[in-house]
């Protein structure tokens, strides 16, 4: 079951980042939505990697080809499978690492759970390439969530000891959202933006890597989506954005920070603003019992540093139970944070979308 | 779904706080496993309130009644049916709170989504008290665990500003996660725990309450256990995690602290001790790629302080849709920490269990 | 996850015959729904026992005890549990039944499941006592749709080889469909009726049981219900029928008749009847492609007879390994088929109610 | 979730008759399972038009192509794709079906469900043709299952009225259903075979078709598979059967002559035989209590004629709502039951695969 989530909709996602295609199937998607292949290709290109000047030289094309459910621009209701042919691979690379693992990798532990049977070229089915899928379903899902008048964006909260600011938790501009996510190097703040670009160069430099986080917002959510106790908005999202590698924490609202909060700042006090309820902090992160509260859905998620770096590293040589020196060949981004902005979208929308459809049912669009 | 939880296992949890009763069933346990009747109320007796002279004076005997599933102490292979009747409620208490929504509650939301509904009295099935029956399946599941050498334990590692140690990555011994399972106030520094309770009462005094940070680690597990993608052994944790009011956070082994290393520092060079594959640190937290790693599993919730305060708060009356002064009436918990600790490891365990399910199959013990 | 149902409701049954009780959880029904406790006791009881002379003497009061998810006689939106309490059972008739298993029963192979652990006193987990709380949640689901102008009502159509009328597929009235409700022996041709209960009789005087089969209908469908390939209408409901012991096969519409037929007289042609569209026949049995058509939705369910006889019977001693006679104690009824009606109109609403929601959402009622 | 289904295993099912592709993905098979390509061609060849005179003259090449889950032929742990590109379509045959409903078709009832936006072009998600995919998933576990010990074999039972000889319920063996497998029309009577094709050819010509039965049996089966109530094994199979478009039916064991038996024929007596235990007659259809006795398991489905044909037929315009009369155009199999036959093994393989994987769990193959 790991490869597919599945509550009102059905996400399955496929393939091994050196093997023939990648792909999705999105299945519940209501029949009649409108999928505008041009806005999800720039979505899409937001994740692909080249786009910055030390991501990782691989061109991938990443141009998805819809094999069913979609006629006419619009999806038929039947469900929607996707695939991104793989080009550019260069399996030698990887004949070493199944022998001898790489440091912070599923190697090994794909090792013990597949006994050696596993496609473990370019990381197989364990690849960051394998976010490419999830963003296809995730683009089309932004596109229906915007015809609702929802805006799910995220930015690069940090990189090493670098901060973006951070949005501010009680107005968020839908405009802003919408121009973070024109940005080559989407940050709130572009001079934090310049220097952090400086950390990941010299993390390159030095044949280093580096890591990061990502916040991101959704706004125009109506209350009450989501449900107690094991399928809380929180519950989805994070069942979600586990599922994007790199990804070690998730907070909501506050965060870890309410640990040092008192209840008397932390509870966010209720107004009404036009006869809308409202809260007038959002320490909640507009979730209160898993459930939305109308305010802006808040969310940061850890990234670890790329595991691939190029510095020899301490490993085993897993045949002859020997230790073993590793120098990683091939070549990989110093800096996986901002090419996982748009999966973090991805997952949010995924989430968000999936609680609209059980609290409206699937009817077709007209 | 929402209070569902389905994989190889199912836990059902229902009730409501000051409704009849509140219980769980479980379905996928195999046949044949023991269950110390008496080893599990200790465990249940952890998430009890009054065991410490702050904690809310209300008593709940929490000796849960199984209605299925058990014969001569032993599972029968049938789904597991406890529940515990609730006593000692005052509902009247509640009354006002429909009207008006109590802020970091669930009051409001549930409002919404459940159309007024909801039985709201104590919170209904938003309560805390929702996790008895999670831990009255976890506590089942942590005996069996330990039958097959796994340990899983857990402690406050922050009250507010005040820290515990943290547990060593590395070196976790068995022997000390019980030693702390046995204390009145888990923690691993006792000078610290002394500290983290005078801030406890401090809040009391001051009619607010705290919020902290629960660590957890889970020690004795083989390689292999989770899979890739939305299966692995985070999205499993979280998913459950989260199930627990009050949880707004959850990080893996170095957590949000990745996020300012480099990779050189990060990754976690492999070694062998007698034959057997380990790593030097443990930034991983045990789970590469999803996957065990059988280093100790390792994890950090964040708390919220108890929205439930005595001081007087902004709220609004739903009902005239004006600005409404709120002061809660009974006696609640000025810091969830201490009693959030069991529920944590239950939380571990049953993701744990799961994933072994998942690998060896359900076969009757012999 | 043998023992719950999950697809947008679910409904998860636990116990055992002669345990402390049985009952059943069932999340997913939206917030507001009117739950008539006359009207479902009245439902239940046609699944009692002791309502002809001839079923069997054992009195299973079957008044549910709701412990949740109901206030003030409405739905609160939190999962619904109601448990029986188990009484009058004589456990000591079942001590020799795990050594010498009772043929047509599961003793067997609950043996080799649970390596000895099943707790196999009047049946266990597998008896046809556990479609009592398949009745709870069906008779609420019964009423909710009863409100949306859908009627579900299902008769004896034969015993042995006695035959009852069948409904006409095309024109079902509501009025004829509650009548049999009221029956204590629901068949549509009381004289009918009277040569079957002569068979069950005989049956009985020969310390034998006799088997049938249940037709159920359901009107007032919206078209569109169901979904392709896995998710139709006959998946769902034949997964819930055939979770009601006894059930050995199922057909839908003309059913296995249309193995002899030509398409030519198969296909049900297309009318308007005040411009909503209709099927002259209903061979199809308001299901194409898995989707409810709006005529009538029609099925066919086997029962066979009871396996509890009071003949003696070969068997063999699991434990010398020897052939054994068995002469089953205790009392049974001789034929099953009329108990058997409320619980398969039970497992339609289910499955009926599910699509609904699965269209319209789960919002609360008004 | 129309088309997927998800147990231990999970397949999903996609594709439109028309569009770029049909495929499948399938999750949750071990590591290191050998796939012989040449014996799932073999298998898939058995499924394809044009094995006899008066099948379909559309050809369908129906190759696999394999985009994940592979390696040097065994598979890797990873989900498995597979697409099977679509050729020789025909839509301008279908531009009128969306106006004009097709009797006995999924046009009308999809119409209504997707609001028109459904790709009905050769039935579209509703065609037979997406039974291709359910016969990779099924071709692969087949050959699992064989590795097993475990063998599955289906025959044409019936077509009209002409029957052919039905299994012997205890005695079935393993080379004889390896004998039909290879016949081009599989029956156990070549004689009834020869009197059914002249059924079919009689249906042809008059531009009719005709319906039939299948019986399938699985011999080599553990006992103690599968569970009770919602999950045992006439559930799971009945979910899958009934994802074969034209199955109205399916009857288990003594299946619908259950009704009209007495409890003391019905009842199959235990006995011994060397050692093992088994039953003399097999009325249970290798299933009690949902779970298996190691019995052959037994079932029978009603496939219905094929709805397409030649004749003149009476339907409705939705778009004027006016009486429509309606000739298919394109080329049809008078009779499906042949084709359908691999279908329902490969159901019957992955219901039983995936009652292994639950009981056994997924290691991988050494």
């Amino acid at each position: 079951m790991a490869s597919i989530w599945k509550n009102q909709l059905t996400l399955s996602i496929f393939g091994e980042s050196h093997g023939l295609a990648i792909g999705m199937t999105i299945d519940g998607i209501p029949a009649g939505e409108v999928v505008d292949m041009e806005r999800l290709q720039a979505f899409l290109n937001r994740r692909a990697p080249g786009r910055t000047p030390w991501s990782t030289p691989r061109k991938e094309t990443d141009i998805p080809e819809f094999l069913s459910g979609l006629k006419d621009g619009k999806t038929t209701g039947a469900p929607i499978t996707a695939i991104i042919r793989n080009e550019n691979t260069r399996s030698k690379d990887y004949v070493n690492l199944k022998r001898v693992p790489r440091p912070g990798h599923a190697d090994f532990t794909a090792e013990v759970k597949y006994g050696g049977h596993q496609d473990n070229a370019g990381g197989g089915h364990f690849s960051g390439r394998l976010t490419a899928p999830l963003c296809i379903a995730g683009g089309i899902i932004l596109q229906i969530l915007a015809r609702r008048g929802i805006t799910v964006g995220a930015h690069i909260a940090s990189i090493g000891a670098v901060q973006d600011q951070c949005f501010d938790p009680v107005q968020i501009d839908k405009s802003m959202l919408e121009a973070i996510a024109d940005k080559d190097f989407p940050v709130l703040d572009d001079a934090a933006g310049v220097t952090m670009q400086g950390e990941v160069e010299t993390a390159k430099r030095e044949l280093d890597s580096v890591g990061g986080t990502i916040e991101c917002a959704a706004i125009g959510l109506p209350p009450g989506l989501g449900d107690p106790i094991f399928d809380g908005m929180e519950n989805r999202i994070a069942s979600l954005a586990f599922g994007i590698p790199a990804v070690k924490g998730i907070e909501f609202g506050a965060g870890f920070a309410v640990s040092t909060m008192r209840g008397s700042l932390h509870n966010d006090a209720f107004c009404l603003d036009d006869d809308r309820v409202k809260t007038r902090t959002n320490h909640h992160g507009g979730i209160l019992g898993g459930i939305t509260s109308a305010m802006p859905l808040l969310f940061r998620v850890a990234i670890k540093p790329t595991p691939s770096i190029g510095r020899v590293q301490e490993s085993i040589n897993l045949e002859t139970r020997e230790a073993a020196a590793l120098e990683i060949e091939g070549r990989h981004d110093p800096c996986i944070v901002p090419r996982a902005v748009p999966c973090i979208e991805a997952a949010a929308a995924l989430a968000i979308y999936d609680a609209i459809l059980e609290t409206e049912g699937r009817r077709p669009c007209n």
